[in-house]
């Protein structure tokens, strides 16, 4: 299936134990409803508390005779109204919405007037602080681009795992209002595009020079990239497979 | 000024003496804070609670050197982040925001389909319960342009003045997930847009007669229109001068 949802009030995809505050549990508390036995749902991958998704894609398996159709009725009839499920297909008993992705595309909105969006101001981050400069943002995200050790832009200090990603494309949009950011890749670390989004912030504001992401991707350091920008201005657009 | 509002947790545009929970006085006191001294405040037409503005316009008189400029960017310093001032322009002394209005847009959104619209859902009005024929609507939306009593299409019975209003056009478009109404007039009476499409709504699933738009005009009954469709679905688009 594919969801939609506005995470604001959310502690993001992934169930945790404390809270049932969470759209992996909100899912699955629904299918396990429908079909009465306990139903676990796979995401493309987590999203972070307060980070919203239009494409979202998941995968579950359910026993019983449900048509997709039945379970997208289902589904957006008792899940809240902050959360909607967009498509629902069959899929390959092999199919798993995590393991089986080969790209997602994330988008990060700046938003720059003094005049808020006032329709999508729970949407994007407004940053007023300094002008930013969109060539030298373009120029480091360029470096970005291709297979690299990421380590410097995890938002885990604990991840033990590879931290080698490939970042396919990074779109940077301006418009009178502010700044869009597409990051496309074949997967995204803990909080790694919201610290991506915030480095280009400071090459933007002239904090970080546009030429030093070789640099900061080598030293495999945190500290020396930027921050993390906040989580309301970043959607996961689509998953590919 | 222009002015862009999300409606939802107001009591209206205007001022009221219980609370000063409204658009109108919100921007009356920002204003009146800027200036010190009371600042008055007219919209191009009062807005009910929960209704919505993507280009109110109002009107007010300050003394002191201020550029326009200076005044935009107080107003969107201090009013929160649902009620956005656009633009800021110096008019005529003459100029009033209600009594120099020629006509105005509002946009009345139908959402229609078993999948929510996760990110304007506080902007539609979910109607499920029966499938609305466009056709019904566009042929009685035609017999209902033109100068007219609307005393039937008004919320309030004790409406003493004349309830004569043109409407020059009702355009009325279907996509995948709903009905889009915009409704353009030389000016609209109480509830009148939110009743014409409760009024619309009820051709479209059979309740009420195409054909009947004249009868009900020439009654002059509240009771023989439709019902006043819910406030958030609709959106003050734009009032022309």
């Amino acid at each position: 299936m594919t969801v939609a949802y506005d995470g604001t009030r959310y502690n993001g995809w992934q169930i945790q134990r404390n809270t049932d505050n969470t759209i992996q549990g909100k899912l699955s508390a629904v299918l396990s409803k429908m079909t009465g036995s306990m139903v676990e749902v796979h995401g493309s991958g987590r999203t972070d508390a307060g980070v919203h998704a239009r494409g979202q894609v998941a995968s579950f398996e359910i026993d019983g005779n449900y048509s997709p159709a039945e379970i997208l009725a289902y589904l957006n009839r008792y899940l809240p109204d902050d959360i909607a499920v967009l498509t629902v297909d069959r899929a390959d008993s092999r199919f798993h919405a995590r393991l089986s992705c080969r790209q997602k595309t994330y988008r990060y909105r700046i938003h720059t007037s003094i005049v808020p969006d006032v329709f999508n101001r729970k949407y994007v981050y407004t940053y007023l602080d300094k002008p930013l400069n969109v060539g030298l943002m373009r120029r480091a995200a360029e470096q970005l681009i291709g297979k690299h050790d990421f380590k410097a832009f995890c938002g885990n200090p604990h991840f033990k795992k590879s931290s080698v990603r490939t970042i396919i494309s990074i779109n940077i949009n301006a418009d009178a209002n502010g700044i869009t950011l597409d990051f496309t890749g074949d997967g995204f670390l803990q909080n790694m595009v919201r610290i991506l989004t915030g480095t280009l912030i400071e090459v933007g504001n002239g904090n970080i020079p546009a030429d030093s992401m070789s640099d900061i991707l080598s030293s495999q350091d945190r500290q020396r990239a930027g921050f993390t920008a906040p989580p309301q201005g970043l959607t996961l657009i689509s998953a590919e497979y």
